[in-house]
């Protein structure tokens, strides 16, 4: 049978995190038995976030105007204080908390030589060009990495790259999550909540 | 923030089977962090599939050639044996197989009260018609909707359906499957297959 645009999508599909082809081909077998309409919508939508959503030119975030983001180009916010984090999804669960009213900067990834990515891959030459124009107005640098493998590594080698800019830099805490049991807690994570104990 | 275009977008992929509104921004976020090309790569093949693709005429199953799919058009395949399946998927099964000459008719769906999916939602119509049509060339149907509550129904409302016809109305066998084992049946096929049993 001479199915090959169903084989050709089955493969787009696949690429998607965490999707195999056998899911792939229950995405594209449902749209054309019941709901051949998601193949416009979903393809038209695609489209759409190709052409309005864009990278922030300063922080990286996904946007949909020129230039730059609404965080960044807000006069309420303190430019002073960046966080660092490595995805849209971190910064956007940062933003939930409402407690933080500073600048972001997005590296898009952690390193991990494992998957293959390295410094170049993530938003990091444009941090360094940032900080360098901002001529000592930022004060202090967030870097919230996830506290994995990962996260730190591509913590230390942030702070390592921007040592020559007089600004603090500080790490998110990490430790039993609150609400969280203490036995249920892995040992590394209560480890690090006993070194990181602070003064009552 | 505006990102109107990226919540239509993770709206359209959680119409997927099995896909929430998490997995769906897990897969919006990656392209626009990662893999920026997929939008378009994926919104392509979605056109594709969308102009390319359709059912055949005759047997329900999708095609690109118009009218008849290569199955119905063939002239070494059996026409007056026709297996009837619940999907698209189930037919490529069979298929696999080689075992079967015949011809078939994709029902897209079994019989779901639960799911709201009744005989109209079913490709039944034009079965009856395509039994009319062959005016008595058709010696048998297989009934090959799966052993499961909603796919017995199905095949017993089928039967029903086209008893007027003088046709042998098969359905598929089940039974412990080939490679298993009796003690990891269920109780069910267990009972099935013992109900089933045949002269050795």
């Amino acid at each position: 049978m001479a199915l090959d645009p169903i084989k050709h999508l089955v493969e787009q599909f696949s690429k998607l995190p965490g999707i195999g082809e056998r899911t792939s081909w229950r995405f594209v077998l449902h749209m054309l038995s019941h709901d051949r309409e998601l193949l416009t919508s979903l393809s038209e939508a695609l489209v759409e976030v190709g052409q309005c959503i864009r990278e922030c030119d300063r922080c990286h975030m996904v946007t949909t105007t020129e230039g730059l983001c609404a965080t960044c180009a807000s006069v309420s916010r303190d430019p002073s204080l960046i966080c660092m984090v490595a995805s849209i999804q971190d910064l956007m669960a940062i933003e939930a908390t409402n407690d933080f009213r500073g600048h972001y900067h997005v590296l898009h990834g952690v390193l991990s030589p494992m998957e293959g990515i390295g410094p170049r891959d993530l938003r990091m030459e444009s941090f360094l060009r940032r900080l360098r124009e901002s001529e000592g107005s930022v004060k202090e640098l967030i870097i919230a990495t996830p506290p994995t493998v990962e996260g730190e590594a591509t913590a230390l080698y942030v702070a390592e790259q921007i040592k020559e800019f007089s600004l603090r830099i500080t790490r998110i805490a990490s430790g039993v999550p609150v609400g969280g049991d203490l036995q249920f807690a892995d040992r590394l994570t209560l480890s690090r909540s006993l070194a990181l104990r602070r003064g009552f």
